[in-house]
């Protein structure tokens, strides 16, 4: 599990990996590692900025300097997830590509320890970690779009379809059973819930009326 | 705002209110009172028996021996809430249903201070008050269904369609847009999700498989 392992997509190699920059960019990866295996273990309150300069071996002022708190530490995590290459599923349909994607948001949500319920969960304690979550979810939501681009090409949905709305009916009862409700996961729940945005898509509970974009 | 404003659905004045059980239940109501505003004023982070007891004004000793910590007081704010008689709108069409519901979670979660945003989040915080939360929601959603099968009645829907759900389709996009990725709230978006969810109902997508329910 490393730092990028952020979902709801998102299960690349951290970009550090891929790009390597030199030793900032080996301690800014040290660093949000021991970010995310003490947040595995010991949760939002057992996550210090000491224990993490400890974990990731480097000098605890380097860790004060650069990120400041644990908020600024967990931002960092979150930016660093987007600075990735990855690109939702595409496997030929709507509704094929959608269960796909909730197949990968059902794992990140589901695993034992799950990084993400525990990354959600941070930024609810802290404002910094909640703006780059955000920040981490418009991104994935936008790259996801393509799926629904791909859809209008096919001839599947109808070319004024709201793709944010489509995408997050089909992700939100996910989030919405494992992390809120907290029901048993269900490994029929990625493809059902794909199937129901993919019929009312069918159905245009997602095309805007022309109105909404002028004459 | 009281202890029983608590949504998805829940807008009722809190039991002891209206079933006035004597001294016991004026202390236990003063206290959940307090615990709400105390929340909704200083967040988890200053939520402490001690300012509990001060705002009720009752002796913290009363609060320790009933209520033992923050986590007991928290699941006790869920659990006065489903002691109510609310019940889901009754508008006379699913859709609007289904709309007539999603308002009442938009104004919750939109209120500010939103009493019930500061729950969830405290939910992360304390397993106890997660258990009264996931007990509370169960409550909700099990009132709930009678929506659907008022639908089926009407002959809106077929026989076989599993009410929740469609329930957590028709309802789970507002709290993943307002309580996780933190959208601005848009007054559309009641409707949206309440539509999406019927149009799909309407194409089937909740209709269980006449095998999983045996001969």
């Amino acid at each position: 599990m490393t730092a990028a392992d952020l979902g709801p997509e998102g299960t690349r190699p951290p970009p550090t990996r891929r790009r390597p920059g030199g030793r900032t960019a080996r301690i800014r990866q040290q660093v949000l590692d021991a970010v995310v295996a003490e947040l595995g273990e010991h949760g939002y309150d057992g996550l210090t900025t000491d224990a993490v300069a400890a974990r990731a071996g480097v000098h605890r002022t380097t860790v004060y300097r650069r990120w400041g708190d644990v908020g600024g530490l967990l931002a960092d995590v979150f930016d660093a997830a987007s600075d990735d290459d990855w690109q939702p599923p595409d496997t030929g349909s709507l509704e094929s590509d959608l269960a796909a994607l909730n197949q990968e948001i059902h794992a990140a949500l589901t695993a034992r320890p799950s990084v993400v319920t525990a990354l959600i969960a941070a930024s609810f304690r802290s404002e910094k970690a909640a703006q780059a979550q955000q920040r981490l979810w418009e991104d994935r939501y936008a790259r996801c779009e393509v799926i629904v681009s791909r859809a209008v090409r096919r001839g599947e949905l109808p070319p004024r379809t709201d793709a944010r709305r489509l995408l997050v009916a089909a992700t939100a009862p996910l989030y919405h059973q494992l992390v809120l409700l907290r029901t048993t996961p269900d490994p029929h729940m990625p493809g059902q819930a794909a199937r129901t945005a993919a019929l009312a898509a069918a159905a245009g509970a997602f095309t805007e009326p022309p109105s909404t974009r002028g004459a």
